[in-house]
């Protein structure tokens, strides 16, 4: 990936949010970067110091200079894909869950068994993605080990930075006999191969790339599976993702399993731990929120996937309150799209309905809304894209500061199809910075750089 | 507009909704249009005529092929638009009610008494809804009568279908100084003129264009000016257009103010007619129903927002089912998105929320949730977006059948940030046409045809 003209400097307006709840406009500033993309200095026009800098970096070539009407975004953090159901994206949505799982999902994931096939699949997707903007994935993979290491390789080659799991899913009462793990020490062996290869790839791969011990959900899995995994994710000390209080029905088929909710479960076999992942979670109550906040748990907020699947929104702004790390997931194919940036407008839309309830037949007070407080800004849902899926993971990503990765897309405000530009009225900060993520269309998107290193220029075709 | 090359007939794959609730696929059929833009004739690929007429529009020089791996959608009908808030879409989404009329959206609009400033945005929105394919849109204009009559000409020139009116607010208590109608009397006169006008627009315009009674809404108009305008729709037949029980303040004022309801008012002051239209109604009772159902009134729903500004989802299934119009509408900049598009998928998902409720803390039963029935389907949602907009207006539009308006976008499945091809899995007729609805981008519009005439054309760029 890496060029011989690699640039080093990178000068142009920037928008980011080291603080939650604020975003910070970074007007012709200059980022350097080091050889090894991550960022060095961020040096303010205002600072006596930038026309230096700057004349010796064009001086030596290797200055990237964004351009007139053009704007810097750091890459996004997906923190929750399923890869293989790509091909499925926006499929079923009307159907019920078990009928989306019988008659869709399983038979797409089986199909992963073909490497081939995956090859094709995987590109396309991280294409797709490196195209939106998302520099980072965490992706659940299918059950298949081969198939889920050649995603991994397939992210190295194109410069996205990964984390992903193959899904573990072993009961033979809860999962079809053509699509399932041979038996729970097959999956644990699968799990500590993948774990092993994707360590391997991650040690080439610029931008990184690190295993991630992936049951489904409960439901999916047996005792001695779960058991398994917590195991191995305590001697291994590998990341840990699945599902959690997605739904009313997982919250049920969980508790009268264990006796206990879904989130102690998880906890009681060793899967919660720092930087563990849990995808959805609008069923956590205030304790085992902060069971979460104590143990470093993470949630993955997956706005559009709580109005498909959850019948619920997750309560992103108490989470937040609480000290739970907070990402946000695209959630393919729970959600239909693979753009953060229909993700981070659908987190503040759904996030305006859990404050107010949605049946105004009912009296204000009895629509079920959570109030005041609970609503997410614009500028918090972007934060949650950046700088929260970078807390959850516990890497340094997705702001323009010393020592964090350098992972920026590139902005046109005016493409044929999508002017941002606004007729020069309204044009503060803010106003520009929510034209890009409300209204920002793929073509939007010129380059993509990840780890100081350009994946994706629209320009040059 | 009309090219001397005007194809009189389209061969091709065809997706729409001739009833509620399910969609017709018409796989490489013959859709026939006569000079005037009306459909003929829609000869099926089975149909033994098909081969002939085919050679005969072929020979003649007539023949439109969509192509391989393009489909075609009826043009979309956006029913509730607010042209001269384009330049702040996307923006204050964040801000109270209060603040984003009286900060951003009343300057604003004002700077529509400089009509060059009004034909600079108004042709930029034009092309944007076309690149989208939106053929058809009812735009609330601002106060001014000269750059609303613009807009008219803009789209008449353009190729786009307009209903269009000046909005009146003439209350001097409830609108700034700077931005109002000088008297009722004024209010009343100008939409006159405006009447005129755009009929006039109307007769010359291929596409048509009608002229719309336009109040903001009752909170902004004195009891004179909805007398005057309601006598002005009962003398003239003009289409009446205004927002109604869109929010709890709005609902309360109006009951405080008449001792009755925003739709009794309306009703009251003569504004509720066959084909009025009447923006998001959240708020609306059954009884206010069943008396929309009697007048032909219809309901513009946009689901965009109601997220922001209602505070509650207008429960679109039970209009259905009591007999109400309802067409959809993006509502800038209530709504950030100029894309029917971005608003289907929107409809569906706060529709489910509607179902559920959001609050998982609470048991399912005490969420406020409506229940089983509430929900629409994506396709539901594709029909409110096209048929059930024409059926709104009462005008024969937005399906592929003998007597209607052809108005076309042709969708490229394979474009090189968004593929919709799905790898071949999940090939049916209803996946092509979900893939198109949820995943589409403005680039895989390619053309677009309004009454029969190319409007859009990004492949020849």
């Amino acid at each position: 990936m890496e060029k011989a003209t690699q640039p080093r400097a990178f000068y142009g307006s920037f928008f980011h949010t080291p603080e939650y709840g604020s975003f910070e406009y970074l007007e012709r500033a200059l980022i350097e970067v080091g050889e090894d993309g991550a960022i060095e200095r961020v040096i303010a026009h205002d600072d006596p110091n930038q026309a230096a800098a700057l004349a010796k970096v064009r001086e030596a070539g290797t200055l990237y200079e964004l351009g007139e009407g053009r704007f810097g975004l750091p890459g996004f953090v997906d923190i929750h894909i399923h890869s293989p159901q790509w091909p499925q994206a926006a499929l079923a949505l009307d159907e019920p869950l078990y009928r989306w799982l019988d008659e869709r999902t399983f038979p797409l994931e089986s199909k992963f068994a073909d490497v081939d096939f995956a090859k094709k699949v995987y590109s396309d997707l991280v294409d797709q993605l490196l195209a939106r903007g998302s520099t980072t994935a965490v992706y659940l993979g299918s059950a298949h080990l081969e198939a889920t290491v050649a995603l991994a390789e397939i992210c190295a080659e194109r410069g996205q930075r990964t984390l992903v799991g193959k899904t573990v899913m072993d009961d033979p009462k809860a999962n079809p006999d053509y699509y399932r793990d041979a038996s729970p020490e097959q999956a644990v062996r699968d799990t500590e191969t993948l774990i092993r290869e994707v360590e391997a790839i991650g040690r080439k791969s610029r931008a990184g790339a690190w295993p991630v011990i992936t049951p489904r959900f409960i439901p999916s899995c047996t005792d001695e599976v779960l058991r398994g995994l917590g195991n191995l994710a305590e001697s291994t000390g590998a990341y840990v993702q699945t599902h959690c209080n997605e739904g009313q029905w997982e919250h049920d088929v969980v508790l009268e399993r264990f006796g206990k909710t879904d989130p102690y479960a998880l906890r009681d076999f060793g899967l919660l731990r720092e930087h563990s992942i849990m995808a959805h979670c609008p069923y956590l109550t205030e304790e085992e929120g902060e069971m979460f906040a104590e143990l470093g748990v993470a949630v993955a907020h997956c706005p559009t996937a709580n109005s498909y699947f959850s019948s619920a929104v997750a309560p992103v702004q108490r989470f937040r309150s609480q000290g739970i790390h907070v990402g946000l997931g695209t959630d393919i194919s729970g959600g239909y799209s693979p753009s953060m940036y229909e993700n981070i407008r659908q987190a503040v839309l759904v996030s305006r309905l859990l404050e107010t309830g949605v049946n105004a037949q009912l009296p204000p007070e009895e629509r079920g809304g959570l109030g005041e407080g609970t609503r997410l800004s614009l500028v918090e849902s972007f934060w949650l894209a950046t700088a929260g899926g970078a807390e959850a993971l516990g890497l340094p990503l997705a702001t323009f500061e010393p020592g964090r990765a350098f992972d920026l897309q590139v902005i046109d405000v005016k493409r044929p199809d999508s002017d941002l530009t606004g007729f020069g009225v309204f044009d503060e900060p803010i106003d520009r910075l929510a034209r890009i993520l409300y209204l920002s269309t793929p073509d939007n998107v010129r380059q993509v750089f990840s780890q100081g290193v350009l994946v994706c220029d629209k320009d040059a075709r």
